[in-house]
C-alpha cells in the first residue's frame, strides 16, 4: 500500500492536524493587513505611499503628517512582519513533518503548540505588554518550528 | 486507487492550474528583488547598507545621500514587501486546496483570480494609481486567499 | 504503481536532496531572529515597541535612544528580510521541482547551489564586504529559484 496514500490523506490524524493548524495560521497571516489597513482608515493616517495623501474617497480630507509613521498603525505592521518571519517556515516545517510521518502525540504538540503560543503571542503584542512577556512566548512559539525542521532534518540524514 | 496520485499529477486540472499559478507567483515573488536592484543601480541610491556607499565597479563615484531612502527605490521596496504579505499565504493556501479536492471551476477561478488581481495590483502600485483603485484591487487578491483557506479548514473540520 | 510514492519517498534523491535542504533553509530562516536578539541584548539598543524601553528583567537600565535604530542590530535585521524575500520562494519551488519528477543531477545543483550561495552571502553581509560581492552573491542564489521556478512552469505547459 502506497504509504503517501495514508500520510497526505484525512484520515492521517497527522496530516489533519496540519491542514487544520496550517489554514489557520494561513489565515492569520493574510488577516493582520487587514487591521493595519483598519487602523489607517480609523486615524487616517500611516500611509506610505506619496499617491495615498491625495484626495479621494478614502481620504476624503488630506491633511500634513499622514505619510509620516503612526504607532497606532505601527504595531499592526509590526504584528505582521513577525508573522511574516514565523508564518511561512512554520507552514513548510509542518508540511515536511507530515511527510516523514512522525508519532502523531509529537506533531500534534509541535503544530498545536505553535499555533497558541502565536495566538498569546499576538496577544501580548497588541496589548504593549512587557517585552519579556512578548519575548518569552516568542521564544517558545520559534522554538517549535526549530524543533519540527531539526526533526525533519533527522529523519532524511 | 490512491487518491493522492490522482491529485498530484498533472492529469489533475486542479494540480495543473496550482503548478501553473504557482510558479508564476513564485517567478513574480523573485523578480520584484530585481526591479529593486534596477532602480538603485539606476538612481545610484536608495542604498541600505553603510558599506554599499564605498567606492567600487557597483558605485564608482559615490556622493552623500546614497543611504537615504529614494522614492523611487521604495516603491518598488513596498511592492516587494506586499508580496511578501501575499504570496507565500497564497502558495501554502493553493496547495493545501489541491489535497482537499475541491470542484474544479472553484479551485481554477480562486488560484487564476489571485494571479489576476495581483498583477493588476502591481500595475496599480507601479503607476501609483489612487489609493482607492489600488486598495480595491489588493482587497479582492486577498480575499481570493482568505477563501481559499476558509474553504480548506472548513474540509478539515 | 503510483508514482507519487516514488517521488515523495526517502528513497528518491531528489526528495531527500529537498527534505535536507528545506530544512536547513528553514532552520537558517528561523535563527536568523536569534542573533538580531542577541544582538539587542548585548547592546540593549534597537528595540522597536515602545514598551521595550521600560524598566524589565530584559532591560534593568533604561536610557534614552534605546527605541533607534542602531546598526549592529539593523544589519541582522537586513539579513533576515534578505532570507524573506528569498527562502520561502526556494521552499515553494523546490517543492515543486520534486513533483515534476526532474533529472536527479539537475535537481540537486538547483537545491544545493540554493543553500551554498545563501551561505556565502549571509557571509558576505554580515561581514560587511563590498556591495559587488554581495550582489554577485545574491544574483546566483535568486537565479537558482528563478531557473527551478521556470523549469517547473514549463513542464507544467
Amino acid at each position: 500500500m502506497s504509504t503517501d496514500y495514508l500520510l497526505l490523506s484525512l484520515d492521517n490524524p497527522v496530516f489533519q492536524a496540519y491542514v487544520l493548524t496550517a489554514s489557520i495560521m494561513t489565515l492569520k497571516l493574510m488577516l493582520q493587513p487587514w487591521m493595519t489597513v483598519q487602523r489607517m482608515m480609523k486615524v487616517r493616517a500611516g500611509y506610505r505611499s506619496p499617491e495615498d495623501a491625495k484626495r479621494s474617497p478614502l481620504n476624503p480630507e488630506p491633511r500634513p503628517g499622514q505619510l509620516e509613521p503612526n504607532e497606532y498603525v505601527e504595531r499592526s505592521r509590526r504584528i505582521n512582519l513577525n508573522d511574516l518571519e514565523s508564518i511561512p517556515g512554520f507552514l513548510v516545517a509542518g508540511f515536511l513533518l507530515v511527510l516523514v510521518d512522525p508519532p502523531v502525540l509529537l506533531a500534534q504538540v509541535l503544530l498545536w503548540g505553535f499555533v497558541v503560543t502565536r495566538a498569546l503571542h499576538f496577544i501580548a503584542y497588541l496589548t504593549a505588554q512587557l517585552h519579556d512577556v512578548r519575548a518569552t512566548l516568542w521564544t517558545l512559539n520559534s522554538l517549535s518550528v526549530i524543533v519540527t525542521a531539526g526533526y525533519v532534518l533527522a529523519q532524511a540524514l
